[in-house]
C-alpha cells in the first residue's frame, strides 16, 4: 500500500459505493450503502459522508492518511461548481452542492465528477487503460454513457456535457426515439434496453421461430445474448446488429478522438469475446485502415469498482495539482 | 509587432502559403507559391523552403528573429514523425520527411501538423476562437475536414486520425457513399461537392421547376446558395438539408467534446448569416438544451490565412515547450 490514500465515492440511483484507494490505484476496502434518494438531498448528503466514513474505517486507515476525496454522481450537473442540478436518477434532488458539503465535512480537498467520466478515469488509471495514453469508454446499460480520457485529462466539456457518447446521432432517415426524447441516438440502438426493445419488435411480427418467444414479457438483454450463443438465429441477428451499432459509435470516436483504446463496460460485457470480435469486424469495414488496425478494442476490467476508483483518481489529481501549485507558490 | 516571430507554412494541393506571424498571432507578411506536386517530392521540399525564405524576406525580418517554424500539410501522415505518408492531394509524394528537412534547412525548431488541425489552431489562437477555451472547427469544401482544440491542445489522435470530422457516420439505413469509399459519412451529405451531387439528383428527377436546371452541368454549391437566397424553393430545400446535416455533425461534437464554440470555415462561409441561423435552429432540436443554448456557433475569421497562422502557432507552442523544458533543465 503506497501512501497517500484517497477516498472515492460513486453515487448511483440505487446504491452508493465508497472505497479507499492507494496512490498506485489499488483499492484497499470499499462499502456500499443504499442511496434512498427519495428521502431527500439532506439525507443523501449525510449518507455520502457516512459511506466515506465507513470506507475509511473498513480500510483501517486514519483520516490523516487520506490526502483527498473524489465524488462521482449521475447528471445533470455543473462539474466545475461541484453541484448536481436535476438528476433523473436521483429524484427529488435538485441543485445539491455535493462537493462543498463533502469538503467541509472532512476538511479535505474534494473533487467532483460525472459518474461515467469517473469510471473511464478509473479504468484509465488502474484498469484496462493502464498502459495507454488515451481511451474512450462506453458504458452499456439501461442507457449508454461514456468517458473520454486524453493524456490524464477527462474531456468533461465546457458545459458538463462531454462524452455523452450514447447521444451521438447515427441515423437520420428512420431514426428511433431515444430515452432522452430526441431521435437517432446511439443509445436508442445499442443500450441493453434497446436490444430488448428491438427483440420485442421482431417477435411481435409473428411467424418468427425463436427461443426468445417463450420469454417475451420478461425478456432481458442477457437472454438474447444467451440465446445467440446457443445458436438461435433471431437472437444472433439481434446481437450482430448491436455489435454493428456499437461499431458505428466506436468508429465515430476513432475518427474524432482517435484514442489508443476503446473500452466497453457494463452488463453487456458478459457477452464475452465473441461479441467483441463482432464489434471489431464491423469496425474493420467502417473505419479508416490505420485506426481500425491499431486501436485496441476491449472490455473494462474493474467492474463496479471503476466508479469509486475513478472518483478517487479525480481526488488524487486534485491533490497533486494543489501540491504542485502550492510548491510553486512557496518557491515563487 | 511583438517578438519573437514564427513562420507558418500551409501546403495545399494547388498552392502553398507561408507567412511570418508575431508572438501575438498577427500576420506580418505572407507569400503563395504553386505546389506543383507532380514535379516530385524533392522539388516539393525545396519549394517549401523557398516559400519560407520568401515569407521572411517579405516580412523584412532577420532569420535570427524567427524562433520556430510550423509546417501544415494534408494527410495521410504520421504527425509525431513529421512525415507525409501517402497524400491523395499531393501525388506522387510518398513518405516525405517534411519536418526534419525544414528543420535542417533553417536550423530552427520545426513543428509539423495536419492542415485542418492547424487551421483550427490558427482560428483558436488569433481568429474566431480567440476568447474561448475549446473549439471544434469544420472546414467545408470538396470534403469536410476539421480540428478539435481543447485548452491549447490539438486533438491530433494517437494515429494522426484525430478530428476527421467529415468521416463520422450519421446514417445507417440509407447511407450515401463518401469520397473515402465508406458509407454514411457526414462529408457525403454536407460537403460542397455533396450539395451539388444532391442538387443534380433532384434535377434529374424531372418535372422540377428551379433556376438551377439551367446550369445543371456547371452547377456549383455557390449557385445553389445564391438561388436559395433568391427564393428558389428547390435550392432552399437543398440548403436547409445541408444545414440539418451540419447540425447533426455539430450536435455529435457537442455531445462528445462539448466545446465552447463550433466554427465553420471554407467556401460555404459565403452563404452568410442566414445559413448559420438555419444550422443553429436544427441544433436546437437535435442537441441537449444546455449545449444547444450555450455553445457559440459561428464562422471562421481568418479565411485562407488560418492555415499558415495555425502552423506558426504550432511552431510557437513547440518553441515555448522547448524554452520551458530548457529553463527547467538549467535550474534542475
Amino acid at each position: 500500500m503506497i501512501e497517500p490514500f484517497f477516498v472515492g465515492l460513486d453515487v448511483g440511483g440505487t446504491t452508493m459505493k465508497a472505497g479507499v484507494v492507494d496512490d498506485a490505484g489499488c483499492p484497499i476496502a470499499s462499502v456500499s450503502l443504499p442511496t434512498e434518494a427519495h428521502r431527500g438531498q439532506e439525507f443523501g448528503l449525510e449518507r455520502m459522508c457516512e459511506s466515506i466514513r465507513q470506507a475509511i474505517a473498513a480500510a483501517n486507515v486514519r483520516l490523516a492518511q487520506i490526502a483527498a476525496i473524489g465524488v462521482a454522481t449521475p447528471g445533470t450537473m455543473d462539474i466545475p461548481a461541484g453541484v448536481i442540478l436535476d438528476p433523473p436518477n436521483l429524484k427529488p434532488w435538485r441543485n445539491v452542492p455535493v462537493r462543498d458539503h463533502v469538503q467541509r465535512a472532512f476538511g479535505l480537498p474534494t473533487a467532483f465528477q460525472n459518474d461515467a467520466n469517473a469510471a473511464a478515469f478509473g479504468e484509465y488509471w488502474a484498469g484496462a487503460g493502464k498502459e495507454v495514453h488515451s481511451m474512450v469508454l462506453f458504458t452499456l446499460g439501461t442507457g449508454i454513457g461514456g468517458g473520454i480520457i486524453i493524456g490524464d485529462m477527462i474531456v468533461q466539456g465546457e458545459h458538463s456535457h462531454g462524452a455523452e457518447l450514447g447521444h451521438q446521432k447515427i441515423e437520420m432517415t428512420n431514426p428511433r426515439q431515444c430515452g432522452c426524447g430526441r431521435w437517432g441516438c446511439l443509445e436508442a440502438y445499442a443500450s441493453a434496453t434497446s436490444v430488448v426493445k428491438r427483440a420485442r419488435e421482431v417477435l411481435a411480427q409473428g411467424g418468427v421461430r425463436s427461443a426468445l418467444s417463450a420469454r417475451s414479457e420478461q425478456l432481458t438483454s442477457r437472454d438474447i445474448f444467451d440465446a445467440a450463443a446457443a445458436g438461435d438465429a433471431v437472437a444472433d441477428k439481434l446481437v450482430d446488429d448491436t455489435a454493428f451499432y456499437l461499431a458505428v459509435g466506436a468508429t465515430n470516436m476513432m475518427h474524432t478522438i482517435d484514442p489508443d483504446m476503446i473500452v466497453y463496460a457494463g452488463g453487456m460485457v458478459a457477452a464475452g469475446d465473441n461479441f467483441l470480435q463482432r464489434i471489431r469486424s464491423h469496425i474493420n469495414r467502417l473505419a479508416f485502415p490505420v485506426p481500425a488496425e491499431k486501436t485496441i478494442v476491449c472490455y473494462a476490467r474493474l467492474g463496479s469498482d471503476a466508479g469509486f476508483i475513478g472518483a478517487a483518481a479525480c481526488g488524487r489529481q486534485l491533490h497533486y495539482q494543489l501540491h504542485y501549485q502550492l510548491h510553486g507558490q512557496l518557491r515563487g
